[in-house]
């Protein structure tokens, strides 16, 4: 946790925040702060600053904080990501909040399997958890915007032409002839397939609607290395 | 699996290999495949090539094995890692190998607890089988080799200056004045610190035996996105 983030409902008057729970015992076991030291914290949607420990005990924590610095640049990126298995949801919901991304529809493909669908990672409040978790790694407040889309063709059909414009729209395919271009300067909309990758169906539909293929080279890696990678590159 | 990696323990005769255990039940459930069908396989260490199933049941699979292509080229990179928590070690592992890395150190640091050194994820049998779910996720054949060193000090003075000759020599470090280069086109040994960074002392002791400190923006990632992130920058 390099940044605690804060929601207004923390808040016990205009500039001091109590704490309990998750956050106060991170706190606790990790960072072994005193009353008069002070947290780097960061309220959601808004500010960063720092939070003065007025007052600290195992059930709760108070602060007096000043927020003062705007949050690190997001990236100009449109992440499209068929729909990882449960756990390496999590996982990537967590780092590509970290790396500045800040919207992210989640998609259906043949290769995904039906039963993610049902996964309670994909409730509202698990999700937000692994959001906050990347805002707090990467000392960030803005949260991401996830959208579900469990049909693939009016997606590809109806949405994502309109989702594109003025972006370099990429489709990551092992089988494309291209390889992804590097540090482009320029807002990407980048659509990844599941394990197994998007069959070629999909992958007609989204070049037919403007998306480019692109690869990453021979190696297929694994959702976890190939998201951060492909993000790595293009920015 | 996108590749099936066979041992010289699973050939029966000079060309016929046979299989159980994991990798058959992944193959009956993931591959769902029948006899007569191909499978991509490579022999470790070797080439990789065609299996054809010539028996298939329950219990085993027989297969008539052809090798005749070169695995795809390792990376020029020797990783440094401070070693992570065990579950993200496990996950790293992984990935790196399927980046194509064939060198990779676990370091100590003030920052890695004790007590991952005693992780049963560092037992040799343990770490090979990370590395061969990457060499099977990426389609190689070459295992990598997976160095311990749970003293920082010798290993910073005595073996790194070795190590760096001839490569580019960084350390990742959110505090850097120098973005982390792209592409750079030659080798690289690349030290990246634990979660919370090297300490002061650790990165004067790597600079000053060469390695230039560089950053990758002003956001700190999680080690399973940092890892993938450099990597991907650099080559």
């Amino acid at each position: 946790m390099n940044l605690i983030l804060l929601f207004k409902g923390d808040f016990i008057s205009k500039n001091k925040a109590r704490l309990e729970g998750r956050r106060l015992k991170h706190i606790l076991e990790v960072h072994r702060v005193a009353t008069g030291e002070k947290l780097r914290v960061g309220l959601s949607g808004g500010l960063i600053g720092i939070g003065c420990i007025t007052c600290l005990n195992n059930t709760s924590l108070e602060m007096d904080v000043s927020l003062f610095n705007a949050p690190p640049a997001a990236l100009p990126l449109t992440l499209i990501l068929a729909l990882p298995r449960p756990k390496v949801l999590k996982r990537v919901l967590l780092s590509v909040t970290a790396m500045g991304v800040k919207r992210i529809f989640l998609l259906n493909s043949y290769r995904v399997e039906k039963s993610f669908w049902q996964s309670p990672v994909l409730e509202p409040e698990s999700i937000q958890r692994q959001l906050v978790l990347g805002l707090e790694q990467s000392r960030d407040t803005i949260l991401p915007e996830v959208l579900l889309k469990p049909f693939f063709k009016p997606f590809a059909e109806d949405e994502a032409p309109i989702l594109i414009k003025d972006t370099l729209p990429l489709v990551a395919h092992p089988a494309a002839q291209t390889p992804c271009p590097r540090n482009v300067g320029q807002p990407v909309t980048l659509a990844i397939g599941p394990e197994g990758g998007f069959i070629p169906y999909e992958v007609d539909k989204l070049t037919s609607c403007g998306f480019h293929a692109v690869h990453l080279g021979e190696r297929i890696l694994n959702i976890e290395a190939a998201v951060p990678s492909l993000i790595s590159r293009l920015f």
